[in-house]
């Protein structure tokens, strides 16, 4: 999708439908993180070593328009960007695909908080750097 | 809560905390679904009767603002107001508090569709006048 | 119920739903945990209080049976008895109901671990002692 | 895994931890389900396809054994196998392992109903076929 520089794919479980026969508006926000976990695995060698360094990545926002409804078992491409460093907060962007069309989009903001107080931590020169790079 | 007309209790479920410790960002929206519930079931006879009516209301956008973590078995107050009725779509603000504090807002639009077709439908009188009395 | 000692209660909430128009099977478990909080704060000052005794609860067993389909916005009660303590091991047994009529019913083993281990630790005196007055 | 002729991954959403730190009991459930669609996709072109034939398949009982902790990002294999067809009903057996390590295992038993309906329906004999070649 232009403007987007990563995606990765999702395929919606019967568990995240819900009684009206689409999914639920809460399984994209569920995706988006899916998506985010992906993309810090490729571009800053995963959220596991984010936290092994002893920063967590709280979510502070979320925002989703649910454009077209989509159904048990459909082919999702979920397209993330990740940008707007500012301090200790960062924010992603999404669109979600099916078959080309769009069908959501959405962001998330973020602040980096040491991992045991949970309070406010400086966004570290590497992880700024790695994203910065993946947006290159 | 200063606005609010309504509010309903969630109290955080071990399912819905997460590995940081603190509830996961999807729970969110999940907890306003209950207090739409709610709602719907205090001024409009519930939203079953609205389904058996023909009709189901799609969630077409959503918004969360998350101030302060909440922790597993926090008692939450959920605060919803309904209002914005422009045609088939209606918006609902929320606020949910702990102990008196404001922990997180947010909002979602709504779009009401022929439960059949799931094509836009004119938001029911009887029930625009159950919501708008609500507000009064 | 005959032979439970304790109730809580649960509505089904939409987001339980799946496309099948009924509750989704592993919500069934989510019910259950919610009676096992419910239940230990009854009986034994509330599974924080463990957790400050310096012990979690595993779940390391479970088993559901599915005898009616419930739905959206179905009171359902959830009751539970807990017993059957052998050293780091107890079970919860489960009957939910609808209108007085049985409509699954489970049950589940956990192991007392060291919460910082995560290794199995004896049941503590206080706690055993907790559960037996429950049942008495 | 010895015994099983078909599998998929799943990765350990963060969604999907609790504040345990470790996978929610009830995911196991949602990872079972994921294992039967896609092995229904492979042996028996999909679920969709049998819901077109006016069928659902309810699951009627299950059963989880936790054997070791899983924890977030971890890559699991979940093995399948299905059986056991009787009249209507019929059992999946499944195997979760990580790193060739078994760390659960379960089955879930099922009944084929009228969709409309809900009520039981025969098991197609196609269905019980595709099965049966998929356990040669």
């Amino acid at each position: 999708m232009e403007g987007f520089n990563f995606h990765t794919d999702v395929t919606v479980r019967f568990a995240e439908t819900d009684a009206q026969g689409v999914a639920h508006n809460a399984a994209y926000l569920v995706w988006f993180e899916v998506a985010r976990i992906d993309y810090l695995a490729r571009y800053a060698e995963g959220y596991k070593h984010i936290q092994e360094q002893g920063y967590e990545a709280l979510t502070i926002e979320s925002h989703v328009r649910y454009l077209k409804p989509v159904h048990f078992d459909d082919r999702l491409v979920i397209h993330a960007r990740c940008g707007d460093i500012r301090g200790a907060r960062f924010r992603y962007e999404y669109a979600v695909t099916r078959d080309g069309e769009l069908v959501a989009d959405g962001w998330t903001q973020h602040a980096v908080v040491d991992a045991k107080s949970l309070r406010p931590a400086r966004f570290p020169a590497w992880l700024a750097e790695a994203v910065a790079n993946a947006e290159a």
